[in-house]
């Protein structure tokens, strides 16, 4: 079932946490020959023809001018063609979508996709509260991430009766999926209450809410699906993708318990893959805070409206559970290195569909995962991919 | 001859120029409602279910945050997939050819390409020469335009005794060509005298050798080829697309009368189309400079090497010369607000290829046009499109 025009025939990332012994050229390089020699049957460069960039920090705090060129260069394939992708939190997953259709049209044969990025070294002068304190049209009146999240999360405890517990509970999962994955930022334990009595950042985000800033890198190979069976006897095929917008403004949006562009990439992916929700095997979702996850439960169908509270708390999305969600730790627990996140993603679903995850594998019954992202400015665009292990 | 599985139905732009009176949001709607506007037999709007945004300000100087949902919501539908592309100075093109992609395979129908960029109303304290105090990695070092296109420019009239008059003569051809185009930022002209006049900036480039900064923006809409008679009798065809990087840094370079990526990008685009240079009818290219226009002619083949020096003394390149190159003014005359400009680029050939350039009309005999950026730090990437007015 599904779209399955493109096929993931390689995966790997580096770790991710405070990585200040590399540069961003460096961890991109580490993950896409990670990406090339988990490729079972090799993959000779001279095939790849085309890479995909994604990366935000040159747009977020400008002192970087990252291009198609920075990757081709940073991996040893200066001449190819590759696109720098900018799409706020979506960028990696977008990166990975323009890719697929890339492969489709035809225009391109193997294709890289690589997400990086550098947030835990940047100078005190040019951070986003320097940003903010010079005048920034978005930050200097207090809109950053926290904030812009944080109104939906309110309204759902509003509506729905969800608790910072609950949203506590996210964080114990994640930091316990995590604890599996040796590549996560984080590693140990954190219980309900350690979460409830950390620093409140944000009503309703405690610290322990909130995801880490991160370094790291990961990318996928991906080619056209009738030739997967040159580089691995076990592809993983792209059953569908969708990316959605939402209006740009708060006062603009219709929906306040979770983000419209959300439901519309996944309804748009669940079209084009044939399947229903109650079909994916595992879900890694944009957990940038806790509260988020819950919501982001809601907008993929992954539990009925006002119920994702309930869902965490009856262990629903723990591996294990009837439908696990972040085994790899997620953006709470594995790290947030923006433009890589989607693909870190992406490695998490093609090693999962794989059963090659190790000690975190999940049960695989029906052979599809899921990934989102959502972000960008005022939390206006989003993307889910769904991968499956079917062909035809 | 060529690809041609997608078609340009529309295409418009705003006047390029000091454009205070209106913000980037505002800019990219007109450009695109122009170009739905342009649209012979007109477009449902409903029919539109994606966009590509070229926007690079965000990047270079951090104080944007702009993602697909911007320009998706500036044009009035949230909703739709919207993408952005920051691929250097030919974020544009390179937009343009992801939509191509899109359409081709089969995702999206109807997509609108938007490029749009303000330069001109940066504070102080966010310039580009702000950034270099603060410490910038590559702009504090001097890292800037001029000094990323002189060396080889230099390089040229050493090897081929090209001459600062000749460079001079590209200037004064596309200011007389701008006078023709009312969305152009420079009216009037300019003689080789008053070039050559004109304050060093950095050598071999004076002042009225560098194009302007400019606000401005410019859009298409592209679908299938085999749906475009829905919109119009004279659709213009995607013939060939070209993406290629050079080595980041300058000590890797291999070449230094030209920019390796331009040649490489072009013979993906002439191989695509399935056409040489002697059967394109016009060409406008990257002529941030005007020297680098000398340098383009020979990368894409309209004049054999050594020779563009003598094809601009010749008046080859004028409008009604052997190959008119810039008929719009060029980035020299007409502007460069850098998203835009190879959006805007893509404006000109389908309103020449249409016959619809009233004064500055070329000569139609092939019905081919060729749209050229390169850039990106270190000149390490370039995009070359073949639109042409045959099908099959």
């Amino acid at each position: 079932m599904g779209w399955n025009k493109v096929a993931v025939v390689g995966a790997g990332m580096t770790e991710f946490g405070e990585l200040f012994d590399a540069g961003l050229e460096q961890l991109c390089a580490e993950a896409f020959y990670a990406a090339v020699e988990s490729v079972d049957n090799g993959v000779d460069l001279d095939l790849v023809d085309a890479a995909y960039f994604g990366n935000v920090m040159g747009s977020l705090q400008g002192n970087e001018i990252p291009s198609g060129a920075t990757l081709a260069s940073a991996i040893g394939l200066p001449g190819i063609a590759a696109t720098r992708i900018e799409n706020g939190c979506p960028t990696g997953s977008d990166a990975f979508r323009q890719a697929c259709l890339a492969v489709a049209a035809g225009v391109a044969d193997v294709v890289a996709v690589v997400g990086g990025e550098k947030l835990r070294e940047r100078p005190t002068k040019s951070s986003l509260l320097e940003s903010g304190r010079m005048g920034h049209p978005f930050l200097s009146f207090g809109g950053t991430a926290t904030t812009l999240f944080a109104p939906q999360v309110l309204r759902h405890m509003h509506e729905y009766g969800t608790t910072s517990e609950q949203m506590a509970m996210v964080a114990e999962k994640n930091w316990s999926h995590a604890s599996l994955n040796p590549k996560a930022q984080r590693h140990g334990a954190v219980s309900v209450t350690e979460v409830l009595n950390s620093p409140m950042v944000c009503d309703p985000f405690h610290v322990l809410d909130c995801c880490p800033q991160s370094d790291g890198a990961a990318a996928v190979i991906v080619c056209a699906a009738d030739r997967a069976h040159e580089f691995t006897d076990t592809p993983i095929y792209v059953a569908g993708f969708g990316l959605a917008t939402d209006p740009l403004y708060m006062h603009e949006k219709r929906l306040f318990t979770g983000w419209e562009c959300t439901r519309l990439a996944a309804r748009r992916a669940y079209t084009m893959a044939g399947i229903e929700a109650d079909q994916l095997d595992l879900a890694e979702v944009h957990d940038c805070f806790t509260g988020v996850e819950l919501l982001n439960y809601e907008d993929l169908g992954l539990c009925a409206e006002g119920m994702a509270g309930k869902a965490v708390e009856v262990g629903d999305t723990r591996i294990g559970g009837r439908i696990p969600v972040n085994p790899s730790g997620g953006l709470i627990a594995k790290g947030h290195p923006i433009g890589a996140t989607g693909v870190a993603q992406l490695v998490e679903l093609y090693e999962q569909l794989r059963e090659e995850a190790g000690a975190r594998q999940v049960n695989l019954q029906h052979g599809y995962g899921l990934q989102h992202n959502v972000g960008g400015y005022s939390v206006g665009i989003s993307v889910v991919t769904i991968l499956g292990r079917a062909y035809g």
